[in-house]
């Protein structure tokens, strides 16, 4: 079940680094891709930095918008995630071509997609030093929500089923399934 | 075996966003600290983003150099890991308390740390415009090596032994360790 998180705790949910599936919505427009260069920056509110390449259509509806959704999918979405990451938006439908649901939430422009087992909502900050020349943005996050069947409010779970465990991208379409967790501290330090 | 990655090839090493090791070295002092939050954001040359914390000591010594090594620590190296990210170089010696090595290569001040996996040696750029803001600063890689047991080339391996597989922080000193690959398109697609 889909159960919202607390903003102060919301980092943990990406902390360590999936790919993620970025969405964004513009003038009755949605899109989403996938976008492996995401990665934390700041904790409360959590803030993330991420490389959304400027020729790409959710980039441009990102901007026009101000506004995304950063979302992790499990290894269920395998399939969907390397096809949402190899076509353009501007060409084909991709919630139709890759089976993606949208769920809509209020206050929130973006649709948060179907199958995921983590969703942050966040804002493109107001200054963007790194965006001309590097595609870098900074975004801040708003409002978050994890599946609790992969998270334990938001720490990730020891347990996640097979088929919800997150992925990481190797390169060219080869993903890396999450794999055992390891207790180094107190499981609650 | 440690074998030469070629620079255009570097980028992938580290595009599963695996936690890494910062090393950095000024004025004949060593140090080395945990970086979870560091993301490719270019390819050739390959260019990072990372998060490094301004009141870490590795961050003092990489700022006056100009320069750190970002390495992939393996599981065999978690509790070095997990030690190295949440103690200072400025109170104790990280490589004599976690028994850690390192090693020296020609035109690279900081130095690799033995037992990684994968090693980009990189030069801080010369504009930084998140690092006084948000600590994050932009690194450009100039040389690069993968132990050839974990990649072919720079491609991660399908069959990376146990021990050496790479590492995810979820939160609170605990890690995922990667799992299985799963290639959705053609392995050298």
């Amino acid at each position: 079940m889909r159960v919202p998180v607390p903003l102060a705790e919301a980092w943990r949910l990406v902390n360590h680094a999936p790919v993620t599936l970025v969405s964004a919505s513009h003038d009755g427009a949605d899109n989403v891709m996938a976008a492996a260069w995401v990665m934390l920056m700041d904790y409360d509110p959590p803030k993330l930095a991420a490389v959304l390449a400027s020729d790409t259509y959710t980039a441009a509806l990102a901007v026009r918008a101000g506004e995304v959704v950063v979302q992790v999918p499990p290894r269920a979405l395998v399939a969907a995630v390397d096809g949402v990451g190899t076509t353009s938006g501007r060409e084909v439908d991709k919630w139709a071509r890759f089976g993606l649901g949208r769920m809509r939430e209020a206050g929130v422009g973006a649709p948060l997609v179907e199958g995921c087992v983590a969703w942050i909502a966040a804002r493109l900050a107001a200054d963007q030093p790194l965006a001309a020349q590097a595609d870098l943005y900074v975004l801040e996050g708003f409002a978050a929500w994890a599946d609790d069947r992969a998270y334990d409010g938001a720490r990730l779970r020891d347990d996640v089923p097979a088929e919800l465990r997150a992925l990481h991208h190797a390169s060219g379409g080869r993903y890396v399934v999450c794999g055992d967790v390891l207790a180094v501290r107190s499981p609650r330090g």
